[in-house]
């Protein structure tokens, strides 16, 4: 077996492929959204992850790399349309497509990018056809029932802990672990392995959605990149704010209750407020304990992995860099 | 080989599978509108004539199902987008998704049915799913490309009769001629028959395009079922407006261009000034000879299809009637 590739290595890779991505020039009104948006980037995690699997199975990245684009524009098909929904005016420091051109544009050439997806992914080993299929057609499902549950949360006046999971589990850590299984099933790993991989991705991926969720308030701005408790200013129910609803009395209740009506208060009030509830709460504690069980059980399943040791450090290598931002 | 079946009885195994299409129960705000929407009923022309073609080649009905209602899945998809890009408030004489709902619900239980139609369709024997995927990805693709098109036709002054039939081909002839052809290439029927019944689908669908544009304005209303001109009143450009436009000379161009500014004339006035233009023009007359052209055509292509004629005899009878509505 060859020897394993380079985060970096793996990373050209995808890069390269997308931006040699062939798109008509006609009618530019569904084309130039598709390649705005692919232009801008992002951590290319999904791809990355999957193209990790193959390579430590050993196939050769060219033949996989198809269904690692798939993935990628699967993932950004679903940024164009959650983007209109969630009415966000920026993505990955940019203007979001409905903003930059409109509603319509956004609903068409997400439409479009969407059967882009499909026709990269679907370029496999006619083996491999339905049982790719039948995983990525369920993902997607699961996918867009996960959308659906974050926005019924605007509107729901008290979300559980696990009703957070579970939507999270859906809208974001289903999309992974099919990434990883995919990465498997094409390269023939054996049934068991394609399923703890699968496992691995679903606990990993709440896992980081848990830490996005504290980064974004208790991670150090500079190294994360985005406006410190944005979810906050803009009213989201995250994990630490569920977990504080839980444990508030009830003034704690009212203090949250009443900065989380509306957006129109002043930011650092706003923040230093709601903060103090949170610490107060020890919400942070908390959340950092859940996500560590996810990160221990993922780990878990990854171990279960039939391969020897020196093909997982990579992917496990990975995993420690992404965890570590909030040390 | 058995039997060509009726009309009645293909209807009744789609309209069979359709009713009994389980949807998940929850999130109802993603699986409601999906209900809804095809329980509004339509033609269902695109997977009945599926059907007839595997039908023609004598291979079993429930073998093909899924693929018909795959079609019809997909169909149902870009209704409900189709409807919010173009703010329609009525659909099949009910109240639109986007209306009954929200523009997001549309967005979302549209993209969960898009996924539900590649799920139909590609339960299909292993043999064929390489040609049926590549197929699906480029219709779907060309749909996408002429409601862009289409879209586009609202904010250009003039559109010419060549753009108009070339819009068309995509947003509607394209999705016919690639049911026809799924279900001759999952009846095994040679590439020739293939090619010529997926021509018989462009041009079949480009002529019934034509005849739906001059019944909306020539149709009797009681037998057509729609409002009399309601493509003069919403001001679309259709093939009558175009051709109309391209003979008109100046004086009769201010008046279109009068009437075509905005919505908000008396309606019988309206109709009247502009199918007076019409009428003097003789468009009705020339956009029936192109009608006549695309329907010869359609049928010549029908006929190089091998099959003994009253294999075929079943599915012609059918577009007579269709077409028949005009006279």
């Amino acid at each position: 077996m060859t020897n394993i590739k380079s985060i970096f290595e793996l990373q050209e890779f995808i890069d390269e492929a997308i931006d040699q991505l062939v798109l008509p020039l006609e009618p530019k009104e569904l084309y130039e959204p598709i390649a705005y948006i692919l232009n801008l980037g992002g951590k290319r995690l999904r791809p990355l992850m999957l193209l990790m699997v193959a390579d430590m199975y050993g196939i050769p990245i060219k033949k996989i790399l198809p269904q690692a684009i798939g993935i990628e524009l699967f993932h950004n098909f679903t940024l164009i349309h959650d983007d209109i929904m969630d009415q966000a005016p920026i993505r990955r420091g940019m203007v979001t497509v409905h903003e930059k051109w409109s509603t319509n544009t956004a609903i068409l050439s997400g439409d479009a990018l969407y059967v882009k997806a499909y026709e990269f992914l679907l370029k496999a080993d006619p083996q491999h056809l339905q049982p790719l299929i039948h995983l990525f057609n369920q993902t997607a499902t699961e996918v867009c029932e996960g959308q659906q549950l974050d926005m019924n949360f605007e509107s729901i006046e008290v979300v559980s802990m696990d009703e957070y999971i579970h939507m999270v589990k859906h809208k974001t850590a289903v999309l992974l672990a099919c990434s990883l299984n995919i990465g498997a099933l094409c390269a023939d790993a054996p049934n068991e392995d394609q399923e703890n991989l699968y496992q691995f991705g679903i606990f990993i991926g709440i896992a980081f959605q848990f830490m996005d969720d504290i980064l974004d308030v208790y991670g150090d701005q500079k190294n994360f990149g985005k406006q410190l408790a944005g979810d906050i200013l803009c009213n989201k129910k995250t994990c630490l704010y569920i977990r504080a609803y839980e444990r508030a009395d009830s003034s704690q209740k009212k203090i949250l209750d009443h900065y989380f009506a509306h957006q129109d208060f002043e930011s650092q009030e706003k923040i230093s407020n709601v903060l103090n509830v949170y610490n107060s709460l020890k919400v942070r504690e908390s959340c950092e304990e859940i996500m560590q069980e996810y990160y221990a059980t993922a780990m878990n399943h990854l171990d279960f992995v039939k391969l020897p040791n020196d093909r997982k450090s990579s992917l496990i290598k990975f995993i420690d860099v992404l965890m570590v931002r909030l040390n």
